[in-house]
């Protein structure tokens, strides 16, 4: 049999040296954020912030950063779901990046908070705050905070700190604080918990006390893992070294798909192909995978806080309502009010369409279930719902008879995941 | 700052595509195995087989075969371990090969597997059969049985599957049979189970009892995932990588660590250098870090059978005894009485030196803390032997001001082994 291209990668010396930063290149103006900036310039690196309001189209990645992210398995491959598209019998070419499988924390989540980690030491921060929620930008920030110098404290959603008790002990493995949230540190989660101690948290929670944290102490920056324009700059990294891959074995891709909470991973992947679209007339699809939990880009496109308190300042983006209770999924990272205000434009602008898959998750953990049987890798439960959607595309190629070339993200691995899979298909 | 190389990987074209076979160039005759051979005979893969006994240096790695070495993530990067090489303020240059941190299943386990699962389809088999200690084995042998379109059966260690309910999960995500062993399923089972109804079983137990389970079935093979020739063989694509690799940046291993239990991992990453040094007289220094839970590089050069039972032929090999009572440990990777023939030679030679660590584990699980914390990639305890190893070879480095290259093998991930973490370390 003759060999195929099975995966595509670039060495390390051809790693993307810069960012791509898609805010000049939108048809129109991003909104400004409304309301006050007090605790976010306070608590936020100069540098971030910076980065966050930049018209710079390229922003330059520094040469010791360069080598973190060398050092954090970057550049990470793409492969050829050669034995996936057997299976589904389809015309379309699927091809995958292992952002989370080649990622020392789990997921793509560690290209920013090495960044940032990186920006705040040299600021002279000597600790890290943040919140998460499905456990996966915790660890990447507790790895970044160590291996950069830094102390790290996280502000753990109660719901998902109670059961995820290897990823818990993963942070402490790495020195982080990890705090139950709501927590008696501060003010918010003292309030919440006079209510009901066992209060079950929520990412907006967790951000309003990682905010107060960080405003009493000078030395501690705050981070955000998602959402903000600097954090998805970060992660265009993965979409920059996509591109080059799939130019060595003179692809393009019609359809880029990935799942989106907040939109990190899915900015990350996307957002360099965007800017092709925008600027070249270039026709890709892109297809952001939702759960029914919290189905953002399906809300209303209005200024809305990122944070449950109030303390942030309210951003333009697709919303459903920052005080909105979501039933709890096991695709955590999904589950999420708000979307990126970038990604919430380009959607209201019909340049991203959207899918919401139930909230008993047996067809995504199913749809992993097929990838895994066929290409052999574990996708973390976020990253099912990008299968299923490239899955469900595949599909439709088969029904149409169309040679598409479809790009998907699986942004994390399941290794510390295995109670999803375990309840939902009943292994 | 200047950019330093922190990463050294190949194309996916450049994969080495054939193994190497030190036996013709071992300084005398493998000794061959004793006994009756008609169980391996019947049960074994014919291919296998020859290659157990082959003359050639060079195995082709059939074209397909590399198809599926490039869609398990080879070629894996070597990584510089430049941050810990400052902790530890050595003059010694350290790089390790990512093994387990770029694997589907968390090891080096994959490349035989989905090796012999080649084979095993091409020959007519239906079903594969096999044991698993720590369960990386049987974990590779599920995947590569699943993507290759096979059957696989694992009789897995009762005292390890007791406690490892995510790795026993996700062989069954893959589809594989799991059976704790002792089991009720074969004579030998049966017989352990009268004597004590929750016998905690051995690696020897649980070879009998695949062995047994084969032998009942003309469809079924009974594969092995370390100890043999043909394993070590398909092993040596990690050396080989390594050796590319390292000439690329103008390097050659002074030292080469690993850990070593039946030796599949130590064979893969130093044959290829060990060769080296029977032909063209390097210099290399090899390593072997073992746990004094089964020292088995310490214990007689002897023949000795490879399971419990005797079922297998006996082995020349450095043997503990193959019904010793071996301490548990959290490296179970390790736990096994006997070494590889090929590198129990070698050892007899004098080209191996070995080291072993305390059964309480403390040493090599802080060992793993402290890569962690500079590396941020979180090793499988068997490899925190390793890693071990190589700190203790850069601080003598330190001591005598020798600028020496260390290469050394991390063969797994930790993400489903935070138990031993948090036991250990008390986290």
């Amino acid at each position: 049999m003759k060999k195929d291209v099975r995966q595509i990668n670039l060495l390390p010396e051809n790693l993307p040296n810069r960012w791509y930063n898609i805010i000049p290149d939108l048809p129109e103006p991003l909104p400004a954020p409304k309301g006050d900036m007090t605790a976010m310039g306070k608590t936020m690196i100069k540098e971030c912030l910076s980065q966050e309001f930049s018209r710079e189209n390229w922003i330059e990645i520094p040469e010791e950063l360069q080598e973190t992210y060398q050092q954090i398995g970057r550049p990470r491959p793409i492969f050829r779901a050669a034995n996936l598209e057997r299976f589904l019998d389809t015309p379309a070419e699927l091809y995958y990046k292992a952002e989370g499988l080649f990622s020392p924390t789990g997921s793509h989540k560690i290209n920013t908070a090495v960044a940032q980690a990186y920006y705040a030491k040299r600021q002279g921060f000597e600790r890290l705050v943040t919140e998460t929620g499905a456990g996966q930008w915790g660890t990447a920030l507790s790895c970044a905070a160590r291996i950069t110098g830094l102390e790290a404290t996280v502000y753990w959603v109660r719901a998902v700190y109670k059961w995820k008790e290897a990823r818990r002990d993963f942070m402490k493995l790495y020195g982080a604080e990890v705090f139950a949230s709501p927590s008696k540190n501060t003010e918010t989660g003292r309030k919440l918990l006079k209510e009901d101690s066992e209060h079950p948290g929520s990412l907006a929670i967790a951000i309003s006390e990682g905010m107060e944290d960080a405003l009493s102490d000078d030395k501690a920056a705050y981070v955000l893992g998602s959402v903000l324009n600097h954090v998805l700059l970060h992660q265009t990294i993965i979409g920059l070294e996509c591109r080059k891959q799939l130019e060595a074995i003179d692809r393009y891709p019609d359809i880029v798909v990935s799942c989106i909470g907040g939109g990190s991973n899915f900015g990350g992947i996307a957002l360099p192909f965007l800017g092709d679209v925008l600027k070249e007339g270039k026709k890709t699809r892109f297809v952001a995978a939702q759960t029914e939990a919290a189905p953002n880009l399906q809300g209303e496109y209005r200024y809305d806080n990122a944070d449950y308190s109030g303390i942030t300042p309210r951003l333009k983006m697709y919303t459903l309502g920052h005080q909105k209770d979501m039933p709890p999924v096991y695709g955590d990272g999904l589950r999420y009010h708000g979307c990126s205000p970038i990604l919430s434009l380009l959607r209201n602008k019909g340049y991203i369409d959207t899918v919401a898959y139930p909230i008993d998750e047996k067809y995504v953990f199913e749809a992993a279930r097929i990838f895994l049987s066929r290409e052999g890798f574990l996708p973390a439960p976020e990253s099912a719902y990008s299968i299923a959607a490239a899955i469900d595309e595949a599909k439709e190629c088969k029904e149409s008879g169309e040679t598409k070339i479809i790009l998907f993200n699986v942004s994390g691995h399941g290794f510390m995941d295995m109670e999803g899979y375990r309840q939902v298909l009943q292994i």
